[in-house]
């Protein structure tokens, strides 16, 4: 069987931008953030039109930062957590540009990354869009209790970034895509909704182990491997269950969902999750980093589990999915 | 600006399979399907579960129909109508293949075949699948009230087909994938959730606008134009909004949501509609009538109505999308 990295020579990050709520701004990551607002409303009446605004938000945002009009970008790849996904459909909806609806929980950013990537290098855009969103209002509601309920949370539980991110795919740029793994739907028996991050590990783990398995590079090529939103408790598991494999990732591992709060001072239990968490930290302060070349090859794992509260309800496990892709710095000039 | 429309030298579908309900089974287009269960169960204890294992039996007749193993797919285009589309992540999860999870509403096999014509053609996989589903009584709990509550239907309403559709992708084969044209968001105010085919209509005339400006195709070169769902209402919208721009399609038009059910015999007030309507009429009727060269060159166009229960009782209008794709028969080989 031939390998199933998807390589790419003309693929790269032009431009990327992220928008995010209240708490989001007041963790470690706050002034790497294009926009902020401290009400987590955005101007609207209600959670859901809040977070269709930070999409669109930051889509305009990552517009301006390469100064083009909408009109460029020739496909939108776009999903969120909401039912029908309606924050992209809604929140995108002013851009007369093709629309691709995703839908793959939390690793969607991940995932338009990737369809983004690969149709501009086979040449069908010349610059498309992957745009996606979450908010832990609109998302609690959906999936737990309103927050007016005030439920007690598990120690377990993770807290659905408030942010969106969007990311702007051309030919060449100084963040290369140079590779990307689609992930493969795996569930192994987790069925509690607030341990996502241990319904998740299995499917991070999976792609990781296929992609060393398949790939030229060793572990020692990359400065670090980071996770959408595992949290505290995934990433463990993740760690671990790598290491029982023999492939020890801790020296260079990261997590969104754990960088994006300050464990001690915000009381956000296993970390951050949601659409916006790997979104808004890619667009924010990894990217930037590649940029500058402090970081050279990062591999980025999307992770999402793909369950409703229907499914929850009836008893069904967490099936979950992890995309990877390989991010590069450009070559430095020669100038340079 | 270039044309918008994508060209594929390398795209076809290999074989397509389709699983039905009762009602569909009933219908003018019953002995087409693959198969069918006349309880609407599939075996299962839910609705939805009922959903995920129509997708996964119209998958697994795919792959005997050309005789190949899971092994062979190299990655998956699934989503469905379903909160966080359970159907596909649960459906699918038996089989071990990188999967890329969609929402297009209704458009979804489409959007499905479009990206998976877009991969194949550019070689980044072998053989591609798109799968989805809708089912009646899922839907109707999800979207309006569960059956059992024997609502009364509004004249304009559609009735969601239970079925399942998979389309396996390829290089070579006698039902050409040529073309595809990805739609754009639309939304012209229409907030009556009973009204999708008005609500899908402006969605799909300006896809087609796009096509027949853009297109190397003059009108006459098509067998037909069939559209997804819009039933019988949408589609007298449609074909009297084109008349307005000069496009008089009424004779080569068609709509899956009309032709699935007998509208006297058959009490579905304005037709058929959901992910499974325009997937099991493509993958039973219509590609078997190109394969056997019936007919030459079809635009199949694949409508969604993209909002959500929470957005319409927010009072938010209907956005829809509607996706493109021009299927053409192979050359009738030389020995014939």
């Amino acid at each position: 069987m031939r390998s199933r990295i998807l390589k790419f020579n003309n693929a790269a990050i032009l431009a990327a931008a992220s928008v995010v709520g209240k708490e989001e701004y007041k963790g470690p990551l706050g002034e790497y953030f294009d926009l902020h607002d401290s009400t987590d409303k955005f101007g609207m009446n209600t959670w859901e039109l809040a977070e269709s605004e930070m999409q669109r938000l930051a889509f305009n945002t990552a517009l301006s930062k390469l100064s083009i009009c909408e009109r460029s970008v020739e496909a939108l790849f776009a999903g969120d957590l909401l039912n029908q996904c309606v924050s992209s459909s809604y929140g995108l909806l002013d851009f007369d540009i093709p629309y691709f609806g995703l839908y793959g929980a939390c690793s969607t950013a991940i995932e338009g990354i990737i369809l983004a990537a690969a149709t501009v290098n086979a040449g069908y855009f010349e610059l498309a869009a992957a745009v996606t969103s979450s908010h832990y209002c609109a998302a609690e509601r959906q999936y737990r209790t309103p927050i007016e309920y005030g439920a007690q949370r598990s120690p377990t539980a993770q807290w659905t970034v408030t942010g969106a991110g969007a990311f702007m795919v051309g030919r060449k740029g100084e963040i290369k895509i140079t590779e990307a793994l689609p992930g493969i739907v795996i569930e192994k028996g987790i069925s509690d909704a607030s341990n996502m991050g241990a319904a998740m590990a299995p499917a991070a783990v999976n792609t990781i182990l296929r992609y060393f398995k398949e790939s030229e590079y060793p572990l020692e090529h990359f400065d670090m491997i980071v996770t959408g939103d595992l949290g505290k408790e995934g990433g463990d598991i993740l760690c671990e269950l790598l290491l029982s494999e023999g492939l020890d990732i801790r020296k260079i591992y990261r997590d969104c969902g754990v960088m994006i709060y300050d464990r001690e001072r915000q009381d956000k239990h296993a970390g951050g999750s949601g659409c916006g968490c790997s979104a808004t930290v890619l667009a924010s302060y990894l990217c930037p980093l590649i940029k500058r070349r402090e970081l050279q090859n990062i591999l980025v794992v999307g992770t999402g589990a793909m369950m409703s509260p229907s499914s929850i309800q009836q008893g069904q496990a967490i099936p979950a999915v992890a995309h990877l892709v390989h991010l590069s710095a450009a070559e430095a000039k020669k100038e340079d």
